[in-house]
């Protein structure tokens, strides 16, 4: 179904958080701030240009051939096999390398905003592949852990990558996110390199024996087992020495009333589960206070997971 | 609440199958049959005593200390710190060393007759930990993929086997289970013994991609999701190798209209899950050729998920 075009158009795609601790590389999930915001408009040249970023602290390109959201939106005109130019104005409103999936909220917006201008070609699903592009040059490889949930919002179980399989669970009515981001630098590099090359058999088990048991209690709106099966027991235990205060913030969390607590992603941003918002300011004080106690400044994120995922403003 | 006593009991627990391919250890169902009947009486002695086993060719022992029937009721008396004695007539009408969990229907038809003749002061959950103890003895370790299904029904997911943690999941209404088992004998020890120590990260993370996926595909009733899901890059690349003509018999199975088709338990039985009963006489045919082209004679089983588990007859 072709819609009429417009030439210009405002679009909000939400950050997120991966993994959810037992399901390193598969699962993920949006969160309703913070995002980025992009701003794009056809243009009559051939150009997919770049006008302005902010809130990036200069650390992004702005060489189309190397920004995450222009790459992505590079690969969706491709597959369309057309030729249309682009302007474009991102403003980064989350932080950068924080494990909040910043480039994949970058890349979502730009195919998101350009599949609007030229009509809606593609559905939300369709064009995540084109923002995993994006991915592949932000992180070197094109994962969808973070690109599934801020596209189509929700819980996402990315089941494969190659050939793309990505399944929305269902999200409980009472679940929410307390999401702080310490201000220290973790690079994805640094985080990958600390994952061992294989897993112990003993902990592999006990970690798809917690994916499944995850998904059954998001189908089953049970906290206690969504408590007791977001665990990590494959890369936490070596990514949180990349994190000073981890081990502090997690028994805040906990002793605090979350439901569970681990790594954003690759770091360094840290996640709580919890029931119901009535506790989540106090949750995310103590949290906090962990960073704070070792000279750490922090921001914290508290939301409902972010149904919508990708939307025009 | 306490149920008038009986003094003789005759119950069915039904084989099952385990690990269910992504689920190493951890997935486990029930068949409509085969399966094991125990008949059992109160006596007056203090002495749980094996009066009579029949269809085990003599491969079982009748020393009670050494029985999985008998050393599973005993778990069941020194919990409730009882001494009574019982009578024990054991017909097994099933393979052993099947992969069919043997052992463990014997241990579950076990406890489950002692309760009832008890007056039921356990739940079938409550039941699990103790037929458990019979499988220590049959195996080595205390494992519930298969005692929870025979036990409880259905699909089980062991999320942990101490603390004990069994969730029942939902079963399709169409799903099928055809199960070949071929006449050739795999040690337990030795599809133990060709494990892999540790799995490659990226062969763990599908393996949990995968149990998350068979969850998601048991609860939106998605047999295509099964049959994607239902797949296994852990354990059976390794005990394949222990059953001859497992991958003419797995081609048979998938090119006959399996979902999915894998090793049951630790081998050398081999199970195929499929959408609806049409094709299952056809589809087993075409499996038991596999084996029959190497010589090597079997037996099929076909049946939807037993969704009852262990009862009284």
């Amino acid at each position: 179904m072709k819609k009429t075009k417009i030439s210009e158009i405002k679009v909000f795609a939400p950050a997120t958080a991966a993994n959810l601790a037992c399901g390193f590389d598969v699962f993920g999930l949006a969160l309703a701030a913070p995002g980025d915001f992009v701003q794009m408009r056809l243009n009559n040249s051939h150009a997919i240009r770049i006008l302005k970023i902010s809130g990036d602290h200069g650390m992004l390109s702005m060489n189309p051939d190397e920004n995450t959201v222009s790459v992505s939106v590079r690969a969706l005109l491709d597959k369309l096999e057309i030729k249309q130019g682009f302007d474009i104005i991102l403003r980064k409103k989350m932080p950068l390398g924080s494990g909040m999936g910043s480039s994949a909220a970058s890349a979502v917006a730009g195919v998101f905003a350009a599949n609007q201008l030229l009509g809606q070609p593609f559905s939300k699903t369709e064009l995540v592949r084109f923002a995993m592009e994006g991915e592949r040059i932000a992180c070197g490889s094109a994962h969808a852990d973070n690109v599934g949930p801020s596209m189509l919002g929700g819980i996402c179980l990315v089941r494969s990558n190659d050939p793309l399989d990505i399944i929305s669970l269902p999200v409980p009515p009472q679940l929410f996110v307390v999401l702080v981001h310490p201000h220290i630098n973790v690079l994805t590099r640094d985080s990958r390199a600390v994952l061992p090359a294989a897993v112990p058999l003993k902990a592999a088990t006990s970690q798809w024996a917690n994916t499944a048991a995850f998904v059954a209690g998001l189908f089953n709106n049970d906290y206690s087992l969504i408590g007791k099966s977001v665990v990590d027991h494959v890369a936490e235990p070596h990514r949180a020495r990349l994190i000073p205060g981890f081990d502090e913030v997690k028994k805040a969390a906990l002793e605090n009333g979350a439901l569970a607590c681990s790594i954003s992603g690759s770091g360094p941003s840290v996640f709580a589960l919890v029931k119901g918002e009535a506790g989540c300011q106090k949750l995310a004080r103590a949290m906090r206070k962990g960073f704070s106690s070792l000279n750490i400044g922090s921001e914290v994120y508290i939301s409902r997971v972010n149904k919508k995922g990708v939307s025009i403003v």
